[in-house]
């Protein structure tokens, strides 16, 4: 099953050539003859990538395949994640499901890997963990699933939450996360050294929500920047969103990135539409690693998105008012190469002896195929065909 | 052809009916029979609106369907200005074969109505504005197409383009078009005064491309107040973009709101997702007139965009940060009964004695279907049907 020879494409926009796949891993480019069994595949000319990566999402929440879920409730932040925490069982939002649905999606549509914050609190316990590894069992070989332990409803105005971060990560979860230690917590001090600790106790990386705006996300960035020195956590660090680096204030934004630099790390971005978002292309000038992410999709929150990493790329492009062919590339890298830079995967590329996770695009160049947002022709995990022309081969339950 | 018995439909999501059309108008919503040799269509169910109307384009533009053009210029404004106006032809951007395609395309999508504005200038005369009229009588009775007179190169930088738009009104141009008076022309009194003199002359309203941001562009906007008043051209004239509107400053943009409403004066939003932007919230509730555009898709200026209105509502909507189902039935109205309230169409809507124009969408609910951007099951214009599932009845040449 993890051998193939897939003919007739080209790796990232490039030459036409076959490749190669023995034991789920690419075992040359070139021109090859098939070996006697083994699977053959024609790209038709096809541009091939590394898997698309969705290094911000939320597979626990979505209502995706679900009735449409109606919302006027007011535009509160605070309101919005005590609404979901409160009716999400009765709405029928099974993690399990629905995170089968969003993860299915996101392959149909050429992703290899998923780093997923899955909601932690004191009304749920663990339970949304749960049932999002089971889908990760169910979906192996189809498709990746990083967790991140995701205090959604908030650390310190939430006791217990502590006690149930230092379980999850005991379980498993590959990362801790967070959420506006200010904004949310009205306690960064509280919350930064609550994190800190556990991510210590249990080495584990920290991925963490700022949607604090302005001077606010700033202030609590510094915060995280002395606690990343103290513990030696250079590398360690993602942060997620990071609206605050999308103020209207090139010299303090740059202080930022300076020290995003030398602490590296890592940002994630969705390219939120009506916030103050990053400039990936002068984060990628300061040589940050940047992933994207589709963020919930169709969720309690709001109706948006598609569980498809193109469809992502073209939200993030427009915002950051990218045109040219060569920013077009980057923005590909962003939801691909650049996933994999924030999350480590270890082998992943088109090139003899990575991973062979890869996805075909339609396209004449890469800026092409990431404006186009068409179907992916055929998506590969491990060397086996997920994916015919943005269809999975499981079905959504 | 324009009788037509559209069975089992949900206008505006409402109740469940059949719509009779007789003469390419409504002649009645209810439960009708056919008469003998009456065409009859089965709706499924789905939701009946009014024709999109995409009241911001650029037909003579696109590239759609040509080979990829690759841009790596630098990002200027007035270097994608020239560029286009000296490269187009060898390019090979026919403005009437573009036309079509960019037309046939939004009819597919469901659109009854476009608002285009057609490059006029010193290089190429009028020579794009009879391509679009070309397309405009070839495509009668599929898709309506209004052409405004543009000066894209810039009015008084270009002299002899004030005699070229005389002459495009004299044609038979039904609106005025401007560009930047201060940004592109250097000259805000200069290009003003020319503008007003010829909408005066040719009794035609003006739509003016606005994207002066902050208070260079509530400068324009208040000289355009000015002459408004003086010429008694009230309701007579559209700002697109106002990307002015967008500033962070709410007493500036409310006072420059209140004066919009004074004088009746239009906006047309294309979301522009990199840009501050109008909230069309906002304007809504200070009762101003609001129509939404796709503006130029994948044309030598920037790669992004489709023929395809709701594709541009996400687009708006995402931008203004919309989430409820109230706002984003509004956000299907602004790309519907907003544009023809902005271009005065004349017997727009679903209900008896209108124009048979309509889409059918699919989805629950009006927010699900602008949300879902789904192939369009069936597009009506006057009577007949134009596109089915997507498809339009005429080919793309
Ligand atoms: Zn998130
Ligand atoms: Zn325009």
């Amino acid at each position: 099953m993890t051998s193939l020879l897939l003919r007739n494409v080209r790796p990232m926009a490039g030459a036409n050539c076959d490749i190669l796949v023995k034991n789920g891993k690419i075992a040359g480019l070139g021109r090859f003859e098939p070996e006697p069994g083994m699977a053959v595949e024609d790209g038709g000319g096809a541009i091939a990538i590394p898997g698309l990566i969705d290094a911000h999402t939320h597979l626990d929440k979505t209502t995706w395949g679900m009735p449409w879920h109606v919302n006027n409730r007011a535009a509160v932040l605070r309101g919005r994640i005590d609404f979901e925490r409160e009716h999400r069982t009765e709405i029928g939002i099974d993690p399990h499901r629905q995170s089968m649905r969003h993860a299915i999606g996101l392959a149909a549509h050429g992703a290899s890997h998923i780093r997923s914050h899955v909601d932690i609190d004191t009304t749920h316990g663990l339970s949304m963990v749960e049932g999002v590894w089971k889908t990760r069992e169910k979906l192996a070989g189809i498709i990746d699933i990083e967790i991140v332990a995701f205090p959604q409803s908030g650390v310190m105005v939430m006791p217990g939450t502590v006690e149930l971060l230092d379980e999850a990560l005991r379980q498993g979860c590959e990362v801790l996360g967070g959420i506006d230690p200010c904004g949310i917590d009205r306690d960064p001090k509280g919350q930064l050294d609550a994190l800190f600790a556990l991510a210590v106790k249990h080495g584990r990386p920290i991925d963490i929500h700022l949607h604090e705006v302005g001077d606010l996300g700033a202030f609590t960035m510094e915060l995280m920047f002395e606690r990343i020195r103290a513990n030696g956590m250079q590398g360690k660090v993602a942060i997620s969103h990071a609206f605050a680096l999308g103020m209207n204030d090139y010299l303090r934004v740059g202080r930022l990135i300076e020290e995003l630099a030398a602490l590296d790390v890592a940002i994630l971005t969705t390219g939120a539409p009506s916030a103050t978002v990053p400039s990936i292309m002068r984060l990628k000038e300061a040589g940050i690693r940047v992933g994207g992410g589709c963020d919930g999709i169709r969720d309690t929150w709001g109706p948006w998105g598609q569980p498809d990493m193109l469809d992502r790329a073209k939200v993030i492009g427009m915002k950051n008012g990218l045109r040219s062919d060569n920013d077009l590339a980057h923005l590909l890298s962003v939801v691909s190469q650049g996933g994999a830079d924030v999350m480590r995967i270890e082998g992943y590329g088109i090139a003899e002896g990575c991973n062979a996770d890869f996805t075909l695009l339609t396209g004449e160049t890469l800026a092409h195929a990431v404006v186009d947002v068409a179907p992916r022709p055929l998506v590969v995990k491990g060397g086996r065909v997920v994916a015919r022309q943005g269809k999975a081969v499981v079905d959504m339950p």
